[in-house]
Parts: structure tokens; C-alpha cells; sequence
């Protein structure tokens, strides 16, 4: 398929670039003079947008994608409310997918963390640890897990380090009686993302109109074509 | 309830003893002269054995339970094929309950472990803690795990450590593309199993005759009460 | 040799009798009346003061000991700086044992934060877990942990846990430049403290006046006798 | 300085070559037609080896060093006896430098290790996790850890898991009575040991010859400019 990669040259645009790549057309879109190029101005047909950039863009590849009729993956964080609800409502017409932690395993560590939260009496505690350029704390992997989780168990505490060049590791320590349980997900690379990007990308290409998330990609794919 | 309480004086058996006598009557049954002394002897009528000696012994408790038509729990391990047939056989006019890991934490770890196997394309490595003294490796909670992941995953492998006074650490490890997801379970003391033998004793009462086991405790009961 | 063992009645106290008991004669001393009943009425000659009661008593145990001529071993935690000056003038005259977490293993642990800190380039983050019903964070020995570390490198974090009945777990990470460095010190239960307690009082006896902790306790014995 | 970097084109090599190339003059030496090109046949005059190729080739990297009268760092495995024997016996002329873990870290790693060793009454199990691909085990990492360690404590022992794409990781478990030290070491990426190498270079071009290891190099460093 030809891909319009928004966000390119970036730290995780490079990593999905560079898996994109062996199988499929890149259209590489980054700023130019401060801003994005209009998708507009593409001088090809592409088929999908992929969004590694930042929050404001990614709202504008959104309706790019709507005008163009074609799916888009958003792969940044940091959408206020309002930005979420003009790309829900984009995403009755053209398929969207949306997820604040791109790597496949996170995914099912969350669904993990949520199975024993129903099942294990406990008192439970998310640390996570990111690299020191990191300035958001905690991180939004950790936030989603406590939703996740608080639902069955209100008593979820999070604590945050920042050090090194931790590309993110999340551990859940489930405290019960006489017994701990913990679960933890590392990413140990960028790639980590990038390629859980790249499976959303080719997943959403045949996918309806609507609102998709990690989950939607783990359910659908048999586990050995992952 | 009235429980005969097979095995009492042993390390597991005292710490069930000692949770049981807060709410129950218990009846210790120990070794005399070499032997267990019969349950017929007991002067008292019993509602329910928990059997915490030894898998030969457990077997003649699983017959008593069979002539005085009650239920009998089986706390101890390493039963040979022939006594797991009797033992079943006896299971289709009384209820018994039979698992190799009594602590309610060991279950949900294990039904973690085993969607994480379902989810995420990974080679899985157990690794397994105890104390000096066990002379069995692998455990048999390890040998559980593995018989259910590899029902998903063909690539399970075992190592084990013996030292000092660890009561019983498991951690499985997914080795993904780019990520790893770790899962622990930890027994901090006896009383993590002994708090599962008398929730199984409780639940067990109630049953009808049948074979049981771990998962469907967990299942019956609201969390909140475990 | 003889011990008056004041706060006997404790969660600890129980435990350092248990195993001062197996070779030694104990003294116990526990509140009466909403007060420890002095020492001074004991109607036996004794050769050593374990304290395991509160800061308060403890300044009293030392005053003592300094009245019978013999040593004093404070087991408990949370003095002002004012009663440490108190208890450091004693121990001009007799021996004082002072430590905020008597488990040998936690100093040997402490040393290797400390050869770390010195030799590794890292940002360091401390995390630590107790029981729910510990209130105050972050913990005495992560204190002073960090105390230690940030003489080498000032960039020293520290988060806490609460939850379930943990005893003690504190985990030391530093992450350098492409790769981690992880140290942590697990108190599987309370006789961890009561057997250094109990090493500490039998180093104690022989030793002349002065302020010892730990440090002096892990240096001196050789380790297979400890 | 001018490097003659040999297996340029490895994975290490690559790594090695990346962080290099920013400060120093890179000659690099690959396979051709099977063989390593001669290092004579280099047009230049070059200051010092890097050989990250094979156990053979460094030997006759050492031997080229040799008649150069210039230091070789050696950043590969796998010599036999015999050709340590040969390498020590150019590192009387020359500086050699060979280490069997190149990462900073595992060498600060290694030090602690052996402290806790001397300090702490324990069973010790050493389990290390390398990627699928990696054939044999235990590591050299481990091996060189259980010498050091089996120095103050004979009962080491040591298990390995391969699976995924894990780059190296090691911890020690030091199983004490009622408490348990663990510590260990994560190399994220390749670059740990590729930045050791370098730092390798830098240090050994002002040594006198002799054989040095990464013990000398973290010895040598102040700290904050490693």
C-alpha cells in the first residue's frame, strides 16, 4: 500500500519509516519551515495516513484522511478532549485508530492487569520508569492502567522514575494476603511501537468506518501473524 | 464446622490449624506409633477432612470421606496416576477438591499466564524459587504452568533455583519481538496456601459430590470475600 | 547471658525473644499500667538491654544501662535529634547498638548501593514496599540509603508502595547510559531483624564503650558465623 | 586518533564504529573473499586495534599490533587457552586489553557482586537471559560471575533462558536466612558494550604495555567522564 508517513524524521517516525519501508510506498511528511506540508499538496495517490507527529497535526492528517476518504492512524499522545471529539466524530466516516501505547504487548499486559485485578484481592501499585528526557509523569500507559484497573479495585496507587534511557517499562504489584502477584510489559526498543503501528496500519486498511484501538488489533489478528 | 484435620502437626498442617480454630472444631489427626491413626477412631462426627499429610495418606483419608459420605480436601502433592483414578472415582459420590498450588494468587497467576500465552507471540521461560530444602525440581506449580502455556505455545521452558528459605517464587517470562512481559507470583509464608486450604474446606462444603479444583474456587467466589 | 528484653510483648520483641530464648535467659519487660515498669525493680543481675519498645523508653533503657555499667542495643526507630545527642553522650561510658534496620543482609545491601553509586554513572531511583499499615514514607532505611548514594551522586529519587503485608522490599535502580544496574534487600519476615538484633546484643557484650551500628556488627563477625 | 576497527561490518562492529567515528579516524577491516584483509596492507599509519571479528582473527590482530608496537583492544570471545597464552605473552611488548563483557556496567556489576559475596551468609543462583539466537550458555558473563563469586561462597549456581531479543541480562540472587539480595544487570542495547569499547581505546593508547581488563578501565576513570 502507499502510506502517507506523517512525522517522519522524528524518533518513532524513523522506526516505523524504516519497517514501513520493506513491504510498502512511503510518502515521507515533515515540517517544512515550521510546519506540516498539506497532505493536500502529495502529488500522489496514497492509501492510509500514518501519524507519528504530535497532537494539533495529527487532528489536521484526521481530516486530511476524511477528505481523502481513506484510514488514519494516530500514533502521538497528548489530544485534549476536544481534540478527541472532532476525531471520533471523523471517525464515522472514515476509519480511525487511536491508541496511547502502540506496542502490541502493552496491549495485552493491560488485558492481564485487568484479569487479576477482577480475580486477586489486593492493594495494587503501577511504578513506571521512562528516561530522563521525560517530562510528563506518569506516564499515560500508566494512567489508562489504573482506569482499567480501578474499575475492580479502587485502591491503585502509581509512582514514576525518570532515569537513563529507559525507552518504558510498567510493573503492576498486586499486594494480597501472604501473597504478591506482579506483572510487568519493557519496551525494550522503539521498534517496540513501530511495529505495532505498522500491523495497525495494514489492519485498518481493510476495517469499516470507526473508532479503533489496540484492543480491536490484538482480538482481530491470529497470535503467529503478529 | 467440625473438620478432621489430617496431617495437623506438620508445617502446613499447623498453619491451616491455626487459621481453621478461629471460626471451626478441629480435629487433629496425626501420625502414631508411625501410622495415621484411622479416622474411624474419632469419637466425634466430622463434616469435612482436609487431608495436609502426604499423597498415600490421602488416600486412605479420601476413602473415609467416601463411608461417611463427606467431603474431603487434599492438600498435598505428589500423587502417582493409579491414586489420581481413585481419587476421582471416590469424586462421583462425595465432593473433593485436589490442587498442587493452594494459594488463591497461584490460580489467578496461572490464568494470566495463560492469556498472555493466547495473546502475545512470545518464548516463555519459567522460573521457579524455593528453599534449600525441596529436593524436587521442577515444582509442580512450574509443571502446571507449563502443561497450560504450552497448550498455546509449544516454546516453555523451566529453570529453578534452590536457596535459603524462599517458601515459593514463580515468574514466567513472554520474550517478545522488542518486548517482554513478566509475571511473578510470590508466597510470602505458609499461611498464602493455608488461607486457600480453608477457603476450599468452606466452599467445598457446599458442593455436590465432584471433582474440584483451584479454578473453580476462584471462579465462586465474589473477590471481595475471598 | 541474661538480657532484659524491654518492648518483649511486640510484634518484633516476640520475635527477638524467640531466638534470644534458645541460648540465653530473657528478661521481659513490658508495659504495665500504660507504662514500662523500670528497670531498676528487675530482681535479677542482667548483662544486657535489648530495647524493641519506642524512641521514648528506649532514651530510658539507655540511661540504664549506663546506671548498671552494661551494654544497651536499641531496636526501634523514630528518635529526635535531641535524643540521639542523649544517647550518644551514654555511649561514651557504655556500649550503644544503634541501627535503623538491624537485617544484616539490608547493610551488606547498603555497602553494595554505596560501591555502585561510587564507581557507576547512573541516575539513581529508590522505590520501596512495606505493608498497608505503615504509614510513614518514605521508609527510615530508604532515607538513609539515599544519604549514602547522594555523597556520590546527588541525582537520588525515591517513591513508595503501601500494600498487603509486605515486610520489607527495597530496590535500588540506576540507570546509566545503555544499560541498568538493579540491587534490592527483600525481608521475607521479622526474623530477619530479630536474628541481627540478636547478633547484635551477643557482638555487644564484648565490646568497649562507644556507638556502634551495623556497619561495626557486619565488619567484624566472619561470615559464616553470622 | 587513527583506529584500525576489525569486523567493521558485525553487529557490534557497527556500533562500535557509529560512536567512533565522532572523535576518531576509522580505518575499517572486513572479510573479503573469506579472509580478513591483511592488516599490513592498511595504506595508513593507524594507532590502535579494535577487533570486535572472531577468537582466530584477534590473535592475528594481536600478533600485527606486535610488529606495530601499538596497543590492541580485543572485543570478542571464544579463545582457547592456548590463545590467551599468546595474547599475554604479546601483552609483555604491547598493551592488550580483553574483557569477555565490554558494558561499563557489568564490570561495576561484577564488583558488587563479589562484595556481597564476602558479606552476606547466602545460596547464590546466578540466571542470565540472552536472546533465541544466542547458542550457548551459561554466558561468559556468568561463568566469569560464578568465579568471582565461588571465591567466598562454593555454592553458586547457574541457569540460563534464551527467547526473544534480549541483549544481556544477568541477576545474582543471594538467598540469606529470612532475606534475599538480588542484583542485576541489563544491557538495553548493543551500544553498552560498544561504548565500553571505545572508552577501551581511549584508555589503552596511554597505557604501558601489560594486559588489561575492564577492572583496570573502571578503576582508572574518575566516575562523571566515563
Amino acid at each position: 500500500m502507499v502510506v502517507a508517513l506523517v512525522g517522519a524524521s522524528g524518533r518513532l517516525g524513523s522506526a516505523v519509516n524504516g519497517i514501513l519501508k520493506r513491504q510498502h510506498l512511503v510518502f515521507e511528511v515533515d515540517k517544512e519551515g515550521g510546519e506540516y506540508k498539506s497532505l493536500q499538496e502529495i502529488p500522489f495517490e496514497y492509501d492510509i495516513i500514518v501519524d507519528c507527529s504530535c497532537a494539533d497535526q495529527s487532528v489536521e492528517s484526521t481530516f486530511d484522511a476524511l477528505e481523502n476518504g481513506i484510514p488514519v492512524v494516530i500514533a502521538c499522545t497528548g489530544h485534549t478532549e476536544e481534540q478527541i471529539k472532532k476525531i471520533k466524530e471523523c471517525s464515522k466516516i472514515v476509519p480511525v485508530f487511536l491508541s496511547y501505547n502502540m506496542a502490541i504487548g502493552a496491549e495485552v499486559f493491560k488485558e492481564a492487569a485487568d484479569l487479576i485485578s477482577q480475580r486477586f484481592d489486593s492493594d495494587v501499585h503501577i511504578h513506571e520508569e521512562h528516561h530522563a528526557a521525560k517530562k510528563d509523569a506518569p506516564s499515560g500507559t500508566a494512567l489508562s492502567l489504573r482506569e482499567v484497573i480501578s474499575k475492580n479495585n479502587p485502591k491503585v496507587e502509581i509512582s514514576s522514575a525518570r532515569g537513563g534511557d529507559v525507552i518504558g517499562n510498567h510493573e503492576v504489584s498486586f499486594f494480597g494476603k501472604n501473597e504478591i502477584i506482579r506483572l510487568s510489559h519493557l519496551a525494550e526498543n522503539r521498534n517496540a511501537f513501530a511495529e505495532g503501528i505498522c500491523k495497525a496500519a495494514e489492519y485498518l486498511r481493510c476495517c469499516k468506518p470507526g473508532f479503533y484501538d489496540m484492543s480491536d488489533l490484538v482480538e482481530h489478528f491470529p497470535i503467529r501473524s503478529l
